[in-house]
C-alpha cells in the first residue's frame, strides 16, 4: 500500500511517499517545498534511486505545492509511480491533538473541527496542517486522510504528572496543562527497542531521550508515557538549541522589567536566542559546541555541561517516578550521532544501574545499538527514530479496517 | 554569650535573644515586630519562663521598633536581661548575598555596600535588612553586628548547575543565575543529621527537602551544597503554599496574553495565586489539603499528589547529580509535620535504596527521628531546623574571632 506522509508547515510542506505492502516499509521518494506564499519557492525531490530535481519558482499557497509534488512524483524522468491512483492514503502529521485524541484517526469532519480548535494551542502548525488537508481533498478526492498527532502518545499520563501548579481555573479556561511532543518518535523507539531486544514492552521501565534541535524526555511505563519534558508548549524541559526548557518564571519577569519586553518579546528570547545558543553565544548546533569545546572554548563547554547535566537530572527524575528503569534510548539528531553527549549524560550513574561500554558509544552514529556495559543493570540503546515510518504505519492500519 | 538574632522585613521585625554561652544554648526570649509604617504596630514578646507581652501602637519605623523591642527585653516585668551590654552581638539574617558572599560576615561600611547592591536582587528583603542593621547602629553603638546569608551555603554550587540557559549576556549584566535560598536551614539539617547518625559529612550524599510555605531541596555532597531548586528567585523548584515552582514558560506567555497580565500581574499569579492553593481552589496550608483530602475532594488530592510527585523527582534528579544517595532529610513546617506527605515522596523509591518503616513514621511530627526500615540503603529522617540558632552560633564564631 503505498502512502504519501505529509508534514505541513505554515510556509512549507515535508512529504515522503512509502510503499508499505509486505509488513515491509521502501521510502520510495521525500522532498521538501519551500517558502509557501512567499517569492521563488522551492521544491527539492528526492526520489529513490533517481537523481534529486529541484525547481525554483513562485508557490503562493498549499494546493500548489501539493499539485507540485504531486507532478513530481508522477513524472516520467523523476517520478516513482506511474498513476496518481496508486496512492491509497494521505497521513498528515499533525502537531497538536488536544485532549480528545488519544491515537491516530481517520479524518471525518468532525476531526477538521477539532483539529481546528486545538490551533489555539499551536497556532503555528495545526492552521498549516488543516491547509495541507484541504488542499488534498482538492487534489486527490476521495483518498483516505489520517492525522497522527505528536500529542496522543502522552495522553495516558496521569493528571499529577500533566497539571501544572496555576490556578485550577485555567485548566477549566485554556485547558493548559502539558499535553508534550514527539509521542511519534518516542513510542517507535521504545517499541522497536523493545523488538531488537527481544523484550514485551510490558514489562519494561523505559525512559525515551529524543535530543534534536527540539528535545524531550519521555518515561514509559508498561508502554505508556507516564511523564514527559515538553509540556504545555514545546519550549518546557530540556535545554535545547534555542529554547530555555523549564525555567524560574522570576527570570523571565525579571528580564521582561529590565530590558522592557512585550511578551512576544520573551516569547522570542526564550524559543529562540535561548538554549545551549544563548549560553555558548555561538551556535545551536552540537557539532559546532563539540569542536569548539575540543578547542577549549568555555562557553561552549559550559553549554555542553548544562545540556548534559540537564538529561541526566531527568533520567534520575524519572527514574524515580517509575520506581527504575530497565531500558534508556537515544534517538533524534543529537541522541544519535553525539556520542560525547551520550557519554557525558551516562557518566556517573552507576548508583542506578547505568553502565556504558565507552568502546562501543564511541565514534558510533546513526545507527541502532546497544552500548551498556555487560554488568549493566540498565541496557543502554541507541535507536534510529522514523517518525514518517509511524505515520505511513499508523495510516496503513486505519486504511485496512475501511475496508 | 547573649546575642540578639533579627530578621527585618519591611513592615516586621522577628527577633530572639539567645545565650549562647557553654557550648550550649538557650532562648531567653524571642518575639515579632509587625505593621512598621503602618497605623496600630504591634509588639509581640514572648519571654521564657515569662507571661507573653503585647503592646499595639503605632511603630514609624525601624529604629522604633528595635528600641520597643530592646525595652521588652530589658523590662523589669517582662524582660530577660538587665543591662543593654549583656548583648555581646547582633546577628542578622540577609536573604541575598549575591555572588560575592560564600559565609557569613562581620558588617563593616564594605558589607553594608554589597547588602544594598544585592538588593538589585532581593529588592523586599534587603533594604530592610539595612534598615534595621542602621537602626542598630544606632540604639547599640559600637555592637559587633553580623550578616548571616539565605544564598552563601549554595555558593558552592558548579557553573554547569547554576547557569540559566538564557543568553550568556544576562548573567554578566544582571548577574541572573541561579542563588537558592534556606541555605541557612538545609546545612543546620545537614549537620545535625550527621551528628545524630554519627557520620562524617565528608562521607555522605544528602538531600534536604526543606518543605514549608516556601519549600526548596537541596543536593549536599561532601557538606558542599551541589544544586538547589530555588533559583535567582525563590519561586523556581518545587510546588509550593500558593507559588508555581519551575515551570513551563509558555504557560505564563499564553496567560499574559489572554488574561492581559502585566509583568506584576504575572509575578502575583506565580507568587501568591498558585502552588497548591491555586490548584486546590481550597488553601495554601497542608492541614487543610489533607483534612479535604481524606473527605475525597478531588482537588485536594490532585494538589497533594502533584507536590509530592514534584518533590519525589528532584530526589530522583538530585541522586542522579550526586550518582547516589546516603540520607534524606524532611525538614521545615511540611517537611517535620505532615507525615501523610513524607510517605506520599518516599514510596515506591525502592530502586534507590529507599525503604521507610512506615509504623515508625506515622504520626510523628515535630521531632528528629530516623524512619527509614533496618533494610533501607539510604536513611531517611526527620530533623528539625532552626535558622535563629545557626544566625547565633555563626556569630558567636565571628565574635570570638575579634578577640
Amino acid at each position: 500500500m503505498i502512502i504519501l506522509v505529509l508534514n505541513c508547515g505554515s510556509s512549507s510542506i515535508k512529504y515522503q511517499l512509502t510503499d508499505m505492502t509486505d509488513n515491509n516499509s521502501v521510502v520510495l521518494a521525500k522532498g521538501l517545498v519551500e517558502r509557501i506564499g512567499i517569492t521563488d519557492g522551492i521544491l527539492t525531490h528526492k526520489p529513490s534511486g533517481k537523481e534529486p530535481y529541484k525547481v525554483v519558482t513562485d508557490i503562493p499557497d498549499h494546493t500548489v505545492g501539493i499539485n507540485m509534488l504531486m507532478e513530481a512524483l508522477l513524472s516520467p524522468k523523476h517520478g516513482v509511480i506511474k498513476d496518481v491512483h496508486e496512492i491509497k492514503a494521505v497521513g498528515h502529521r499533525v502537531a497538536h491533538g488536544g485532549e480528545n485524541f488519544k491515537e491516530s484517526v481517520l479524518i471525518d469532519n468532525d476531526v477538521k473541527k477539532e483539529i481546528e480548535k486545538c490551533g489555539e494551542l499551536a497556532p503555528l502548525h495545526n492552521p498549516a496542517h488543516l491547509k495541507g488537508i484541504f488542499s488534498v481533498e482538492k487534489i486527490l478526492p476521495g483518498i483516505p486522510q489520517t492525522a497522527v498527532f505528536d500529542t496522543s502518545f502522552h495522553q495516558t499520563m496521569p493528571d499529577f504528572a500533566y497539571m501544572y501548579a496555576i490556578p485550577y481555573e485555567y485548566y477549566e479556561k485554556y485547558r493548559i496543562r502539558k499535553y508534550g511532543f514527539h509521542g511519534t518518535s518516542h513510542k517507535f523507539v521504545a517499541t522497536k527497542a523493545c523488538k531488537i531486544l527481544d523484550k514485551n514492552i510490558d514489562d519494561m521501565k523505559i525512559i525515551t531521550c529524543h535530543l534534536g534541535n527540539g528535545a524531550s524526555i519521555t518515561a514509559i511505563d508498561k508502554g505508556a508515557s507516564v511523564d514527559t519534558s515538553m509540556g504545555f508548549t514545546p519550549v518546557d524541559g530540556l535545554i535545547m538549541g534555542t529554547r530555555t526548557g523549564e525555567i524560574d518564571p522570576g527570570v523571565l519577569l525579571y528580564l521582561a522589567d529590565k530590558e522592557g519586553l512585550s511578551v512576544s518579546g520573551v516569547n522570542n528570547l526564550i524559543n529562540k536566542k535561548s538554549g545551549v545558543a544563548g549560553i555558548s553565544q555561538l551556535s545551536s548546533d552540537m557539532r559546532d559546541l563539540e569542536t569548539a569545546s575540543i578547542e577549549g572554548n568555555p562557553l561552549a563547554i559550559l553549554a555542553l555541561r548544562m545540556y548534559s547535566y540537564k538529561v541526566k537530572k531527568f533520567i534520575g527524575a524519572y527514574a524515580a517516578a517509575m520506581n527504575g528503569l530497565d531500558l534508556l534510548i537515544f534517538t533524534g539528531g543529537v541522541g544519535e550521532n553525539d556520542f560525547n553527549m551520550r557519554k557525558m549524560i551516562c557518566k556517573d550513574m552507576e548508583y542506578m544501574g547505568i553502565r556504558i561500554d565507552e568502546e562501543v558509544n564511541h565514534g558510533i552514529k546513526g545507527k541502532d545499538l546497544v552500548f551498556s556495559s555487560a554488568d549493566s543493570k540498565v541496557e543502554v540503546m541507541v535507536v534510529t527514530t522514523d517518525e514518517e515510518y509511524v505515520i505511513a504505519s499508523d495510516t496503513k492500519s486505519i486504511v485496512e479496517k475501511l475496508s
